[in-house]
């Protein structure tokens, strides 16, 4: 490729077509704009709802300028046909890996323009920038288990260390809880395994199960500081391994088990039942399975705790995040998530929505992830990187756009007459309260 | 009817076969138990899930005894075959009519015995009691603009004085917010009012419309306390006209509006949309409705608050609560609430469940009535008293029994970013908080 590479911006052009006309090479030829590249350039900026962003061809030249001019916020910069012909036949992949190669460049700030033009895709029509103009919608994967273990590895096996890098020392890779502006993420991802603990009224000497448990930190917080013991299931080898380590020598190895196997597998019966950040991965299809696995674990008088990446209406996840960054993932809609619930009767006590403390982890994580791009560029490639920034960018603009959420759901089974009266074990009474 | 009356209670008997043996009359002969009636018997103790409680027929002798009697806590009698063969035929209308009939009487605590019976019929499966041995699903009915003001007269309509008789001075008829064991009706649903109010961060100086507002309760206590203005819409006409006289006379006519009419012709631009206790009468057939109208009337940056009967699943209501108490009623499950939010894209903030307080509501409006009873007896019969005791009790035990549910849901438009980030206007903040 790098020998095709004629843009000034050094960006690759798209191979052009065999014959060329007197004076022009052929590559020079099949990369000029053409009036049908303009047509399609302003159709795109007509799909994705007019937003305040400038679209360039690579000549250069707007091919759509937003309205209002002084309202305009970045550009966007195709840098060959096949950039353009692809995000418009699939808005998401084409978008996503253009972007990626380099062949899409994004000028001004990454998740200003991104948020603006989520925002203009969303007033435009919920299915715009979905099917593209002449696509089709994705069908979901299935997760099976053994498709399951190769999607985790795909993601969570990319080394602890290149986590660590923007992560930072706590390893929690979902979304903080910040009580205020001056939380800083450390400080929120302690607040969120507080908020989570609360919600689920753990008490000393408590067993408890939670499915999906990242690096386990949050399982190694509840034995540490609400006394219950701990199994926590995962399937990715990299981070069960990691934290066997550091329940090790945090001398927690007697209270907390991790298990390098599927939720589904879970067995036993515990005393709450805790999934945080683990339903993205699971897929509609298995809700009820979830359920099942919900209902044989979790006792009478305990309560459920699921977090979650969701969305306002059901619709198919980004087809670029699900294919490249996250596979086998989905967002579910609360209309979705009932599939876990409702084939139990178990009672839906407290959903929270905390979309905005995601996008600020979001922001978090990539302003870190930008302080150390250098050294992750040399762990992976540019294109890594590029595709990385887009998924972290993206997620914060979309948070702050409101096409995902994030919903904490509290539950309970339905014969059970134990569940908090008021929120008071969350936030502390106002004056005297229940006792149960 | 009343010269039928054969059985040593009194209860009318179903008039009977035709031919009669030597030494019985026609009636005796035809109130005799057969075989058959035991057989039935049996079977509707197992449709039931076997409960804690014994059957008996109108001999006086039990068709069905608890597996363990230890445990039993009361005894449904069947005073004639024509209430056993209607309640196994249509258990749900069938019951409550023959109950408030008087051809069906209950002995033990009302409530024990109606929440044991729920509970065993939840745990024998979800469409137990629905459909009955040999029924069919009842279709919901359409609430149109003019159907929806006959269901409302048909229940809101009976008489201020009767309702004041057991809700108290404070005539609100909808669930109450308990903060402790010692809290008062009356305390409960003041409690009720300002957790909705800081639910919507009301704030002096706003606009407020409440769709569905009762006797008017909440909108004067929004503008009494929160220093808001209201236009409280509802289409019963006798509530209107008492809230129209109590605002007066509490010099609030100026700042809470009370407009008789269907929350379909709200019009306008509002700070803030409340809804308490309505949507349940709204018909899953016009959520999308409700949904517009909170489009286009909600401001940007205005919080949404929907207080609602519901289910933990999708399913037919009860159908004697819909036919002879509220007619035209459906309590939403929350997957069936999506089609208010999901397309207009409204993101969901908060869902809170209070079915408990509910059931401790009810229970102290049952002991209001009943503290009356001759009193409504007087002002409208025998078979009205036993209905209402039926649908009180009843309502209390289900809502006990996780049959049904009260939630609360807080939402906000998808372009609207000054929304909680915690919540610390509810609850007050654990230290400093956001400043937004």
């Amino acid at each position: 490729m790098k020998q095709q590479r004629a843009h000034p911006l050094g960006i690759p052009t798209m191979p052009g077509s065999r014959t060329a006309s007197a004076g022009e090479t052929r590559e020079q030829q099949s990369s000029r704009v053409t009036g049908i590249d303009r047509l399609m350039g302003g159709r795109l900026a007509k799909a994705v709802g007019f937003p305040p962003i400038a679209f360039a061809l690579w000549d250069g030249i707007d091919v759509y300028t937003p309205p209002d001019e002084t309202k305009m916020i970045g550009r966007l910069t195709f840098h060959d046909r096949g950039a353009l012909i692809t995000t418009i036949s699939s808005p998401e992949l084409g978008f996503g890996d253009s972007y990626s190669a380099g062949r899409i460049s994004i000028d001004g700030d990454l998740v200003e323009v991104l948020y603006s033009a989520y925002r203009a895709m969303a007033e435009a029509g919920p299915t715009t920038g979905k099917r593209g103009l002449f696509g089709r919608l994705p069908k979901p994967r299935l997760n099976t288990r053994d498709r399951s273990k190769k999607h985790i590895h795909h993601h969570y096996d990319l080394g602890n260390e290149f986590y660590r890098l923007w992560l930072g020392e706590s390893m929690v890779y979902t979304c903080a809880y910040y009580l205020n502006q001056q939380c800083s993420l450390e400080q929120a991802q302690i607040e969120k395994m507080h908020h989570v603990c609360r919600k689920a009224q753990l008490n000393p000497g408590m067993e408890v199960v939670e499915a999906g448990c990242g690096w386990g930190s949050l399982a190694m917080h509840m034995a540490e500081h609400y006394g219950v013991s701990v199994k926590a299931f995962n399937i990715s080898r990299q981070q069960i391994a990691y934290a066997r380590e550091q329940a090790k020598a945090r001398g927690l190895g007697r209270r907390v088990e991790f298990i390098e196997d599927d939720y589904r597998n879970v067995s036993g019966k515990f005393d709450a039942f805790v999934s945080v950040g683990m339903l993205e991965h699971v897929g509609k299809d298995n809700y009820a399975t979830l359920g099942d696995v919900v209902y044989r674990s979790l006792k009478r008088g305990g309560l459920g705790v699921i977090h979650s990446v969701g969305r306002s209406s059901t619709a198919p996840p980004n087809a670029w995040l699900e294919q490249r960054i996250f596979p086998g993932s989905y967002p579910p809609s609360l209309r979705d998530m009932m599939d876990i619930f409702e084939s139990h009767e178990f009672s839906i006590l407290d959903i929270e929505n905390l979309r905005l403390h995601y996008s600020e982890t979001l922001m978090e994580w990539l302003r870190r992830f930008d302080e150390h791009v250098e050294q992750i560029e040399r762990m992976h490639d540019e294109s890594f990187v590029r595709a990385w920034r887009l998924y972290l960018g993206g997620c914060a603009a979309a948070f702050r756009a409101s096409t995902i959420q994030l919903f904490q759901v509290v539950f309970a089974h339905p014969d059970d007459n134990r569940i908090p009266m008021t929120r008071a074990h969350i936030y502390g009474p106002r004056g005297p309260h229940w006792n149960l």
